[in-house]
């Protein structure tokens, strides 16, 4: 009898072995909801079943595992971009932590604005003065400073209206389809305005997504072999601006590849929307749509910083999905509380 | 008892669904011969050693699976690169193929020295003419074009000394280190001053390595949306040089992470040998040294398009191994028959 009890146990621990064993790259856990934080309606369901059939070689929509390529913009999309682009913030916190080493800052545009809390009169120059103090804060350095600085400030900077950390400030829900389409064979790529260097920091923590998957803004970079050992100079000349018409050259030169899923939330966005929803085969495109002022912020056709006119008129032309945040998303940040939608729901 | 015999059976069932449950990506097989081309020796041995300790936690060579990045340089590295690297044959045979589209080339250099197979008159003209040449085959077109174009030559032409097709002229031994690589974990990317559209086309069929893996040579890119669907149309101007000091850039810009395990064959892989070679963690450079004149080629410092002089001088500073073709590699291609040192071996 012992032999058998044993046996029984050992089954049971196998079993639990076999069950946990997920060789199915492609494999959907069936059995829960793989986007808790979505609310029941068209966007969850249209997300689902794309995926569903994508995986499903017997199905129209059925995308070779090679094929699955997701690109997501950040800014807005992935993360809160208000009031400013966290980037900006940066921007600002940098140029007043290096003000006491600058005393002609005081009496200097762009840095006299920034340095009395005066943004308005910081930006008055224009392309120039934002030029200016982007390459103060990010040119001159090694990526090696660069990338200390950053994640010193990411991990003490906070956000002026949540108090949270920007690198919190993730949408849970973004987070929840990240998944999803990683645990059904799509690499999840970012193909951001934002700076590529300040983001490989923090992204791969924050959303699982490898540095070598990240597509972003870069300034010219110098391998100096003048120091031992050699290390890279971020010069203060631009090299590649990923926004707009931008968007998909680099995803051809980063990827290569057509994407076959891809998610906005402006007309930065509306490129490379337009170039996944242009290919042959099965493709699906979302702009996530900033419509809750109570729980984040609401912004479209307007917005100075994040426009979204073109891509509101043409998602019918296109098949896009417009995912309306008040009321697709049952969380905006993973540390909400249980939120008005979410109890009409239960 | 009938249910004691039905446990057993399932308990056999269950014991076998799990001894073939793979879940970790850092496992060897360690009852086979992971490189069964490459004879035992020095250089296998350390490749061996090197990727065993890379995944045992325990050990001081210990590289977690996110850092596991293994960068390879494709010309003399992948595969054969003479008489002449095999783009330059596509840019001679497309020259070849456009020629009666332009009847002014027969009296024009370089074209002239193309069509009459004198290549030395045809490159007297130095940079500019290459440069020319390089634009009249690989700018003014869309990618798709382009690409088709690469994969029709790919399917059609062939070496001129062993007859075979180009992309069956990849070496065997590595083909079965970048398998052994992935099997435990590793990223395999290619770093290559060769041109990143041309690589694409062929490489994931050849190498198992996806498009976004690819660092290459570009030229700028245009995302057209004067034509519908939008397309990308090669423009004549350079966009990036993946060659010497640029390729640790390329890694930077593509990969945003240093290499672990980097390997080469001529000076042009020196700088990312160096930035491979001078991270605090472990790490593996190694140089396909070019010694077996019967079975490829035999060149090395003296070499004009692929010098290997820094290399062979600075790899005991650096602990790069030396990988001799002759004799640490039983074949070259998988279309060798069995050779002199595999007979000696056995």
């Amino acid at each position: 009898m012992k032999s058998i009890k044993f046996a029984v146990l050992l089954l049971a621990v196998l079993a639990v072995l076999v069950l946990s064993c997920n060789q199915q790259p492609s494999a959907t856990n069936t059995g829960s909801d793989p986007l808790p934080s979505w609310n029941d309606g068209t966007s969850k369901q249209a997300i689902i079943d794309f995926v569903k059939n994508s995986i499903d070689s017997t199905s129209k929509g059925f995308v070779p595992v090679a094929d699955r390529i997701a690109c997501f913009d950040n800014d807005g999309t992935l993360w809160t971009e208000k009031p400013l682009p966290f980037q900006l913030f940066f921007v600002i916190d940098r140029i007043k932590a290096l003000a006491p080493q600058h005393p002609e800052w005081k009496t200097q545009q762009p840095y006299k604005g920034i340095l009395e809390g005066d943004l308005k009169s910081a930006l008055a120059g224009g392309e120039k003065a934002l030029f200016e103090m982007l390459m103060t804060t990010h040119a001159g350095m090694t990526t090696d400073e660069f990338d200390k600085t950053v994640k010193d400030w990411m991990a003490t900077a906070t956000h002026p209206k949540t108090g949270k950390h920007y690198n919190e400030m993730v949408y849970q829900p973004m987070l929840e389809l990240l998944n999803y389409l990683r645990a059904n064979g799509y690499k999840t790529f970012i193909v951001s305005g934002g700076g590529i260097d300040f983001m490989r920091v923090w992204v791969e923590q924050a959303y699982g997504i490898p540095p070598y998957q990240v597509v972003g803004s870069s300034l010219k970079t110098k391998y100096d072999t003048t120091r031992t050992p050699p290390v890279f100079i971020k010069l203060a000349e631009f090299n590649f601006n990923d926004d707009k018409l931008g968007k998909p050259v680099g995803i051809h030169q980063h990827i290569g590849k057509r994407p076959v899923f891809t998610a906005g939330n402006s007309d930065g966005d509306y490129a490379m929307l337009q170039y996944t929803s242009t290919g042959s085969g099965p493709h699906f495109g979302m702009i996530v749509h900033h419509t809750d002022l109570m729980r984040e912020y609401a912004y479209d056709r307007d917005d100075k910083l994040a426009r979204l006119n073109n891509g509101l008129n043409d998602a019918k032309k296109y098949g896009w999905i417009i995912v309306d945040m008040k009321t697709d998303w049952k969380k905006i940040y993973s540390f909400d509380e249980k939120t008005e939608s979410d109890v009409t729901k239960e």
